[in-house]
């Protein structure tokens, strides 16, 4: 049973029952205690900047000892002093994502009622209960106001959420590689990851045994979100000079591996590990999150959603982002502007795939200008 | 172990040893018998046309007596009595792809040296290993020359080496959604395939029961095709309208189906059956022929490749596929224009994906007036 917890992560427990969005049919949909992870970054008195991270990702959005090293913390191109997200000018926080496992309540956490994971007996996770946790959390750290919350991917949900559930909480939201519903596209690729984790001999119902590591439908599951992740361009352009120079087979010692790409070996490389420092239930409840997340039909229609909101947005979106293309990002713009809400969307010119928010060139020359810019307004 | 040889299929037992291209360490690369599968249509007098087929199908590429109904055979649009591959007029032929289970010699053939299947010490398959147990049947049935080779996917990688093989036996031939390497797209997502295959609890290095119908890898890797084959945008079209309907859950039975979508209902409908008419073994080793297939490697460089081919070539892609993306029939199309060759591309304007060679609509309209054309010529 793997965990992304990182040391510095802070937890808070909450011991009052915590509901979620989504009561089913023989489950309460509420949990009797409440863990909350984060990490603080900057002086308490700057305004606060709410980080939302993706699917994989935990608390360390940046590492202050590690300003440059990519591998300490998961943003630290965007989140610094001297980074567009200031940490010398604002209040960062970044908070473990519920139903995740990074240190909040998820499928993973002891049920005090049984002494065992909650497993699949956890409820189900929707992007406003996460939202509601978080929400928890800064009362109880009595933040009274948002400067802006910022996130990619799922963290981009969350964004959005927040402007629609605490509308006079949050004063600007930044969803990168985002949308206001999941494309059918991912929804197929997260449905080919569950079954991938749930079909696993091993996986047992999600009652596997909390010492195993060897959840391969977990590391397939993973596999099958980096075939996504970058274009199919990016993936030619990384990996067609290794294709190219291979010429004689590289490993003797298996038939069946002796030809043997470049572009195979990065795969496994960055999967199987990923199953390890991951909860294959967290994963599960995570892509189901993820394809049931689903504004329009959540407040009836898209325009509905933001007839309160009082936050100013800006989607950010590239044109090689397969999971979340460009007319998602559209789509949210035009529910905003019938609403006369100030929405803009800032358009990347930049093939790189959907982590474009992750890379540190895209970010310092493409991203971080315009970025601050809306931050200043 | 499944298979999908068609009940028309006709099998050719050769008694002589069938010796493939790649022999490795402890493999001698050598099966000790060869069988080819085979369906015809059409007037032997007639010019031949043969037609190469995709990983996942068969011989059966027309159904004379069932010509519009496309459950009934995979190309009937393509294949038939009017159709442009018009067998009143041609001699049209399509053979099991060797390492396949339609028929043909592949890992779920019986080894007369053991008694069992080979399994994986079947020799790896190459392209070329292909179209060299094609030529010892045609060789065998007395045809002396192709008036075409047309093949879709996989199926345009056997027409491209056939060209150079055999140079002076082909007249012309037609890849559609094909290249002259394997971009690194599809070597990642064919790896996914392998793995999920092979880590099933259940494949037991190939060795599985041969009456286990539960080999969930497979279906789990035919998922991952799945998400490969349509474009990101034709899934939106085909799936968002179930999505924005379905406003209530369509399951109670199981908590964590309650919210399924349709496109995740078809994922499994497409992927479930084919686990069990398609071999496990084939799939890994078919997938590694389409990873292993590199004409410039094979061959020194592209244009090195086509030195000696005579055959006219009508490349066919399409803009919306993302396994073979246009650009990479413009290589083998510049290929060719070094050493002078008759070549064209035919840039089809069609997001469908990477199948749009197998939708009746786009063959009607955009594939058959030009092919029919070409092949007049």
């Amino acid at each position: 049973m793997g965990s992304n917890r990182h040391p510095r992560a802070t937890v808070h427990h909450f011991a009052e029952p915590f509901t979620f969005e989504t009561p089913f049919m023989g489950h309460s949909g509420t949990i009797p205690e409440l863990y909350v992870a984060y990490e603080v970054w900057g002086d308490r008195r700057n305004p606060a900047v709410l980080i939302g991270h993706a699917l994989s990702q935990n608390t360390h959005a940046t590492d202050l000892e590690h300003p440059d090293d990519d591998r300490k913390s998961w943003w630290s191109s965007m989140v610094g002093p001297g980074r567009v997200i200031d940490t010398n000018r604002f209040y960062v926080i970044c908070i473990n994502m519920l139903g995740g496992c990074g240190g909040s309540s998820g499928p993973a956490t002891i049920d005090p009622d049984t002494g065992r994971p909650f497993g699949l007996n956890f409820p189900i996770v929707t992007v406003g209960d996460m939202v509601r946790s978080q929400k928890r959390l800064l009362d109880a750290l009595g933040i009274e106001r948002l400067y802006a919350v910022i996130g990619g991917s799922l963290g981009g949900y969350q964004a959005l959420e927040w402007a629609i559930m605490y509308p006079d909480f949050v004063e600007r939201i930044v969803p990168l590689g985002a949308a206001g519903c999941t494309n059918q596209f991912m929804i197929m690729t997260n449905r080919v990851q569950i079954d991938a984790i749930q079909m696993d001999c091993n996986y047992n119902h999600g009652n596997y045994n909390d010492k195993d590591d060897s959840l391969t439908g977990l590391a397939i599951a993973r596999m099958v979100g980096f075939t996504t992740f970058i274009s199919p361009i990016t993936m030619e352009r990384k990996f067609a000079k290794y294709h190219e120079s291979q010429r004689e087979p590289i490993r003797d010692s298996d038939f069946h591996e002796q030809m043997f790409h470049e572009a195979e070996d990065y795969l496994r490389r960055v999967s199987g590990p990923f199953s390890k420092i991951f909860d294959a239930n967290s994963m599960v409840y995570l892509l189901q999150t993820w394809n049931h997340f689903d504004l329009a039909k959540k407040y009836g229609s898209l325009a509905q959603a933001f007839r309160d909101v009082q936050a100013k947005t800006l989607m950010i979106c590239a044109t090689g982002d397969n999971l979340f293309p460009p007319y998602l990002s559209e789509d949210v713009y035009k529910a905003m502007q019938v609403n006369d809400k100030p929405a803009r969307v800032l358009l990347i010119d930049e093939e790189y795939g959907h982590d474009f928010f992750l890379i540190p060139d895209i970010i310092f020359e493409k991203i971080s200008p315009p970025l601050k810019e809306f931050l200043d307004e």
